[in-house]
């Protein structure tokens, strides 16, 4: 949810009955400070920061969102444990995103509060194994006792309720809210988002730093480097963050890094996290109530 | 389903309550026509063969089919329309497997009474869209209305329910019943099948025609083979029955093909095709129960 996830989408999830989150990943450690005290201002239920671990000035960033009293925070990209007695001690929920049971494990052992396992489906950043939320849940279901939020395909009441038959306690939704009316991406990604249909997004560098990306030519770009071999240094150069920025948040559909999952080909309007949020809801107690009326 | 499903694994599925089938991909067509008669003898329930369109001397088959009386045809890997009058004027149900909207509104288009959606994640042939089901099934609910059977990362009672949350109104499991006493498969692949665990499975040749297998020193081979350019010729013979056969059905676990979907991961043990449908029908109905109970 980098350059899209910002104090005011966070704020009106909550507002909504959701816990919204504000995407730290895109977001100098003052600017973070700024969104968190804007967050606080505009809603009175608990929000929560995603914190990339492998974030250059990660100290500053954990230092504010102590100070600033985040309830909680849901950290990616790296091993929790670094970071887990810092924040506990400060009484700081952790959630720790994995793909893949090894690294549920290692984020249970290191204490986090909750886990939340994302399939291949998913937008941006994503595991090596390429394992889909269906089989995914079940996995680490089985080696975890930790509530688990199920992430990856799910933008509906519907993917809801999968992810709950699944084994899973609650759900995360990123690309749904990147086409928000509160969502910082620029219009013209949020068009785009609602525009892309089957198949119009692809896992590009697999074997590097698997990343689910909208079909434009910035990912041909990506994909030719990498079948051409080209170093790892070469290519997270190309995928440095002025891409990520240059596409979501500054609109540019051609050469702009634009991640999101492959459930956009199922969100068709923009519309305001309350919407959203209500939307979802109401959708995931009629399949509920029409699934318990089902004769088998 | 290739080399694992024959007449002992469809009549077994068929009697313990599911609709079980017939892999003709793998067979010729006088011993199709074994494996009916075999089935039709074993049990009283119907069930039905499954036909990839590209078979070549599918025109023997048909007939067989028909002669024999066959209820239930699923076809896949080609266009159904070419097939379709001729199976219904011989009161045959059609049932097509497609990987995307696009041959799924075809399907409906020619005629057929089902669809089969399969996701990204069901072993052997698959789509090049790469869409999971989390994410098919909805798409293809939303194109069609003739009844939905979704197929890949099912192999569960959990995943059976996930599934119907989707939109579907059956499933259709395949990896789960190659690792059955009845199944044909070789003892050493089903072995390997339950030893499969997380990312143990990957999809080769994405551009040609991606299929999904256990990565073992054949698997590399059509990855070295893609990946160095090879021609399309080239790799459809590297790919050719023989491999297949070598591995599933001749147990060689080295220099043979072996398809199964990445919900092997969930497989741990080799079961009789009624306890496995026992099983899946006890978890889903107590799943369903455990979700009616649920607060939320």
């Amino acid at each position: 949810m980098v350059w899209c996830s910002g104090w005011e989408l966070a704020s009106a999830v909550s507002n909504a009955g959701g816990l919204g989150l504000i995407g730290a990943g895109s977001m100098h450690p003052e600017i973070l400070k700024i969104h968190i005290q804007k967050a606080n201002q505009s809603t009175r239920f608990p929000f929560g920061v995603n914190v990339p671990l492998l974030y250059p000035e990660i100290d500053k960033l954990m230092e504010i969102i102590i100070n600033e009293k985040v309830e909680i925070v849901f950290t990616s990209a790296g091993n929790p444990a670094t970071w887990i007695k810092t924040l506990k001690d400060a009484g700081i929920k952790v959630v720790h995103v994995v793909a893949n049971t090894k690294f549920a494990k290692k984020a249970e052992e290191a204490g986090v509060d909750a886990i939340v396992a994302e399939g291949f489906e998913a937008g941006g950043h994503n595991g090596r194994e390429e394992t889909t939320t269906m089989t995914l849940i079940p996995l680490i279901k089985a080696v975890t006792n930790l509530p688990l939020i199920a992430a990856g395909g799910i933008a509906t009441g519907r993917g809801m309720l999968a992810a709950i038959a699944l084994g899973a306690e609650g759900v995360q939704i990123g690309s749904r809210f990147v086409a928000s009316k509160e969502s910082s991406a620029h219009e013209n990604f949020k068009n785009e988002v609602i525009k892309t249909g089957e198949g119009g997004t692809q896992l590009s560098m697999r074997k590097l730093i698997p990343v689910r990306l909208i079909k434009n030519k910035f990912a041909d770009e990506i994909n030719k480097a990498e079948s051409e071999g080209k170093s790892t240094q070469y290519l997270k150069e190309l995928l440095g963050s002025k891409r990520a920025k240059l596409g979501m948040f500054e609109g540019d559909l051609v050469e702009g890094e634009l991640e999101i999952g492959q459930v956009a080909s199922l969100i068709k309007e923009i519309k305001t996290a309350k919407e959203i949020v209500d939307e979802i809801v109401e959708e995931y107690l009629a399949m509920k109530l029409d699934l318990m009326g089902k004769e088998f």
